[in-house]
């Protein structure tokens, strides 16, 4: 069911019966939300984050049904903040269609993005490990903090994000929902207190490589593949690393100059055609070694070697 | 601190020591986010809901930190759908004072929603008890139901909505967090499972009676104490009891005819002069004897006296 040319190997069954999860959620007995949370539920998305989850969650002692929740709830935790994302943005476009902020208008989609946050805490809930929860609710307080500081840039953000503050909003915004399903699946799991805080490791460094790579694609990725036009953080305002990384590179007053003529597809072009892209990728890359060198520390076997494999196409990923 | 007219009684201190913990959510070490939610969290309010979970707590055990923390948690709930109900209804006046939504707008209101939301289940979370925060869960997903009907009524809601679609719907937006307030407290302190069943009934029926009350004021209060014009819920388009009780007592084509006469200030004439108000009151006092019976069942003293001397406040309220 899942779309995806992610690897995922042996949790693939797993993910199938998250995707059933999904479908019961959508189907509320509710007749208004049902069908909206249809749109947006089943059948959309990578799964990167559950799959993690679920994958973790095989490094110790697995148990289905609290796994399934976390999965679950991780999962609906992430749609819950896309939709938000979209009402906050006012995006019109996501993964090539209307999103459901364009299809239903800001108070419907500010209510079905909360009802979806509820669903998620159902689920978390229902893992009924009390620290998992605890985990749940400092990252739905993080996931905001990182969308509020990204809202709430300046006038003059292009000056101002330092790499800093750029890489603590992504940790909020995304790292955040990385580390619940890592970190609160190996507590699910039973591993003992290092290979916990090795798991929270490798979740906060994959998020935060994930982000960036979404950052570095917005600039160079294939429009048709992402669903929007290129450049479309930068046009809106949005100050991602390869614009930090250009401004690292050029003379301050060439940098402050080319915001002024403002002609963003000039300034789209020059963010691709310099260093900045694969210097993101360094980064990136980076932060992926910090995430398999956290691995070294769980159990080897086949889910070590797919989470390990995971790291590399985090980076490779197209779309 | 608390600026209100409710008989809390043995409670007030309880409640100081509930602004101090509002006023410490709000001094987020966030530079952003701190001003903001020093605007909407302390200092304003009735602090009924709070009043009502740290009451129902000295009926059994009152273990002083969990309790605080579920009291906060309801408020900050409070707060959270607050701040997203202006949102949804884009309003510009709460309580006379300008909302978040008009001071810093659309995204951020949301945000900050969001993230009320989160300190939310926070404050549920650190109660430690797994029984209560499942309620939390579930008392979130029926305020957004609530709020998803009410917004997503037809073109000629004042046909449609039936006496008891209105009843389901207010339960989900107003009374479902009254019964997280009083259920949640019977079960932190202890009481027996009858004794947790009949405060979940005394607040059910505490909070549908308050929300019909706050919809009959809507049409007979004092604009000054208001803060918002009168009729304000019929010019919007929300049907609320004495619409309802209107054409439950008019001729049909009389009743559909001066909604089509698109005469706002006359339909609310129409409303205030009829019996609806009086038919309306009499509903929230049937529930308020169903409220005061079901304190029947709780140990008497005062904690018991000022629950009941609350539901009289509910009716006789001017604000």
């Amino acid at each position: 069911m899942v779309t995806t040319g992610a690897p995922f190997g042996l949790v693939r069954e797993d993910l199938d019966r998250l995707e059933l999860a999904l479908v019961e959620t959508a189907r509320a007995e509710h007749p208004i939300l049902g069908p909206l949370l249809s749109t947006v539920l089943p059948g959309s998305g990578k799964r990167l984050r559950p799959a993690l989850a679920l994958l973790v969650g095989r490094l110790g002692t697995f148990r289905p049904e609290p796994m399934l929740h976390m999965a679950t709830g991780v999962e609906l935790l992430h749609a819950a903040s896309l939709v938000h994302d979209d009402v906050v943005d006012e995006s019109e476009l996501r993964r090539g269609a209307r999103t459901l902020f364009t299809r239903v208008g800001n108070a419907v989609a500010v209510l079905v993005g909360d009802y979806l946050f509820a669903q998620s805490a159902a689920q978390c809930v229902a893992t009924n490990d009390i620290r998992v929860i605890g985990l749940f609710a400092e990252t739905l307080a993080s996931m905001c903090q990182g969308q509020i500081e990204e809202a709430s840039r300046g006038n003059t953000p292009h000056l101002s994000v330092t790499r800093e503050a750029y890489l603590h909003t992504i940790w909020g915004k995304t790292a955040s929902l990385f580390v619940l399903a890592c970190e609160g699946s190996a507590i699910l799991a039973g591993l003992d207190e290092p290979r916990v805080r090795a798991m929270r490791r490798y979740g906060d460094r994959m998020g935060l490589a994930f982000q960036i790579v979404d950052d570095v694609l917005d600039f160079v990725g294939d429009e048709s593949k992402l669903g929007k036009q290129v450049g479309s953080d930068l046009r809106q305002g949005t100050i991602t690393l390869p614009v930090i990384c250009l401004r690292e590179t050029m003379p301050t007053g060439e940098f402050r100059a080319a915001f002024e003529d403002d002609d963003p597809d000039g300034l789209v072009r020059l963010v691709r055609e310099s260093s900045a892209i694969d210097r993101s990728y360094a980064e990136a890359e980076r932060l992926l070694q910090e995430a398999r060198d956290a691995l070294a520390l769980v159990p080897a076997g086949e889910p070590r070697d797919v989470l390990e494999n995971l790291t590399r196409y985090v980076v490779d990923r197209r779309v």
